[in-house]
């Protein structure tokens, strides 16, 4: 990435990233930095939104014309999927919302990018979703997101989380749409072609693996989406058996490309 | 002025400029550069706020830990120095503030820099206003700013304003508040050692003086606070007359240094 000036002048838009926390967000210097590298006269700048103050930052906001538009981090994701005037599809199956903007006719749109930069992330590899079987463990944020965007890709997904009626809920949500998807009992990665975490298991020094090791076989993908640390109990096992592995980290460089042209697009 | 790096990150604090229109403001660039060249991670973004909404707007606002305070121009200055928690001396005498922020205590601050900056550069050019008899025309915002300024600084201050009962209002709020001010029924510079030109007269292509040039004498000072044009009518007779001059476009540059100072002074 180059390093581009970030100038700020009265003409500049402001974009915000709305988190409770905010310190630790990523984002905002890159996106800024490409905005600048694209000649867009706009910044990403950090905005700690705490919980129950979401609605009224937004709405005191939206009434600002030279804003552009919101990055949404935890815990506003689900919030602001209620909030802004039209949904994406995968945003809608998700019902979560990490990224709005004002489009042409006043309207805010959201979207979610966190599954879809995943799935950019594989086809990167050459891995195409269409027609495989993927085992998805954990039905939150991450794993709503990825359920929905692998399986509005084609792909069968099975969902497992500890809380067994919140994967229930969300395979039935993606059934309805008219996807392939069931609630999985156990997280069992036999005859699924790609298995993904997107549980909290193996973080920050947590020695597990979300599934059993010794279940994995070498034409399996396993995939991450813990980005710290890059490799997780899960991923060094796959790596072991011989499996493609795709790394939770990589996927952030995806997600700054789609929010720098969501943040710039025009045509909607 | 350095052309230092502007960096956003996770923690970077947040300054807002409140004004509408916003695209003409000049402050957000070079505040922002001043803050990083002293090493200070914050910046200053425009934020164009419409008349009715700087209220909302700034309560959401304050809910936001990391919205460290505001810039603000018109038309939001008398309504800001209703909303925030205390007022400088200066503030309250002029009922206007252009500059607010946090402080320690959690309360926000504000204060009118308009008068200041100037009473700064005259300093600078060891021009002290104590003791002397300044006219002042125009108590609109600038006028009363200035006014308030002289009049805190010992000058004895004449009012002259096209809206008569407008001068001797701010006049009589300047006497109640112990110092020695009083309208004028004519802008006639006789008898004064200083006059300050704080109203639209001799902007952008207006020919007209606000005052007779031929009532200049060589021992007065006379200052401007129109930025545009440079040299304004008034300015240009002064010069004739061999009076002292001060530009308007040289009190932005003290004003940047207060602005930089109030948003990261931590002593009160």
């Amino acid at each position: 990435m180059t390093q581009a000036a970030i100038a700020i002048s009265g003409t500049t838009r402001i974009f915000g990233m709305f988190g409770d926390p905010i310190a630790q967000a990523k984002a905002p210097g890159p996106v800024s930095r490409m905005l600048a590298d694209g000649g867009v006269d706009a910044v990403l700048v950090p905005l700690h939104v705490p919980v129950g103050h979401v609605s009224a930052t937004f709405a005191a906001l939206k009434a600002v014309p030279n804003f552009g538009g919101a990055l949404i981090t935890i815990p506003h994701k689900v919030a602001m999927a209620q909030l802004v005037d039209r949904l994406s599809e995968r945003a809608r199956l998700t019902q979560s919302c990490n990224i709005c903007a004002r489009r042409a006719d006043g309207l805010w749109e959201g979207d979610i990018l966190d599954g879809y930069a995943f799935a950019e992330s594989l086809l990167h590899h050459d891995y195409d979703p269409n027609g495989k079987a993927a085992l998805i463990i954990g039905a939150g944020g991450a794993g709503s997101a990825v359920a929905a965007e692998l399986a509005m890709r084609g792909a069968r997904v099975s969902i497992y989380d500890s809380d067994g009626p919140r994967a229930a809920a969300l395979a039935e949500r993606l059934r309805q749409a008219g996807y392939s998807a069931q609630a999985a009992d156990v997280p069992v990665p036999v005859a699924h072609d790609m298995i993904v975490n997107a549980s909290p298991t193996g973080m920050a020094g947590d020695p597990n693996s979300p599934v059993d090791p010794g279940l994995l076989t070498p034409d399996m993908r396993v995939a991450e989406f813990i980005m710290e640390p890059r490799e997780t109990p899960l991923l060094r096992a796959a790596a072991a058996k011989g499996c493609a592995v795709s790394y939770g980290a990589d996927v952030m460089d995806f997600q700054l490309d789609l929010i720098v042209d969501f943040f710039t697009r025009t045509d909607s």
